[in-house]
């Protein structure tokens, strides 16, 4: 739903984070040291975090790995669900620190299934500090 | 495809040029000063570049406007095709200066249909230095 001047409708936090509770795809944004980059990955909501692994592998997967190990890694994560015909659907945007998980992090997860091949041990938790939204159509 | 030892298969230049060539809907990721950031957009490729407009409005399209209004804006632009249930799909990335379109510029495009109200006037264009792309599944 659009607003009445036709703009997008924001979304507030309680209503960003159940949109973003199924899990599924989304997409992390990291700056790897030559600039941004947009990666995309599978995730699961576990509690108050957002956990995903780097699906597509290679040079790219490596890149949100080695960022992630810094000690002040901070990624953006993105989730969305559009009608490119329609043009209407909503987006999500959470903001903040990451981590890479410990063994016994993982063990504590609800089901993240690996299927790219390649890093299945290779966790990301992100801590959202900033959450918005907007809904469009 | 993936590979035969599962990880996933790399896709050359060409062939990701193909698969994003008819346009849609992608992400463009960039950092606005205080971290990367993920937003969805509507693209449609111009020659050798990739051309959007910001689509959610709101503190988030003014954050990538405001980025690529700076001199050496940088920006990753990614598209992808993923089947969540079939672990399948791919994922393209475009890395590259991005600038604003001028009025003149804008008139020469293919159509780029405005939908989210709003900011129509403002065209960003991607000129991709890096192109990378991965299939799995």
């Amino acid at each position: 739903m659009t607003t009445s001047d036709g703009l997008p409708e924001k979304l507030d936090r309680d209503e960003c984070l159940r949109l973003i509770a199924p899990g599924g795809i989304g997409r992390v944004g990291f700056d790897d040291g030559a600039g941004p980059s947009v990666l995309p990955v599978n995730y699961v909501v576990a509690g108050d975090t957002v956990v995903f692994r780097t699906s597509f592998g290679g040079r790219i997967s490596t890149g949100v790995t080695t960022v992630v190990r810094g000690a002040e890694a901070r990624v953006a994560f993105e989730v969305d669900a559009i009608d490119a015909e329609r043009h209407a659907g909503w987006s999500v945007l959470l903001r903040g620190p990451a981590h890479h998980l410990s063994a016994a992090e993982i063990e504590a997860l609800p089901d993240v299934r690996p299927w790219a091949g390649g890093e299945r041990e290779s966790y990301v938790s992100l801590t959202p500090v900033e959450v918005s939204g907007r809904r469009v159509g």
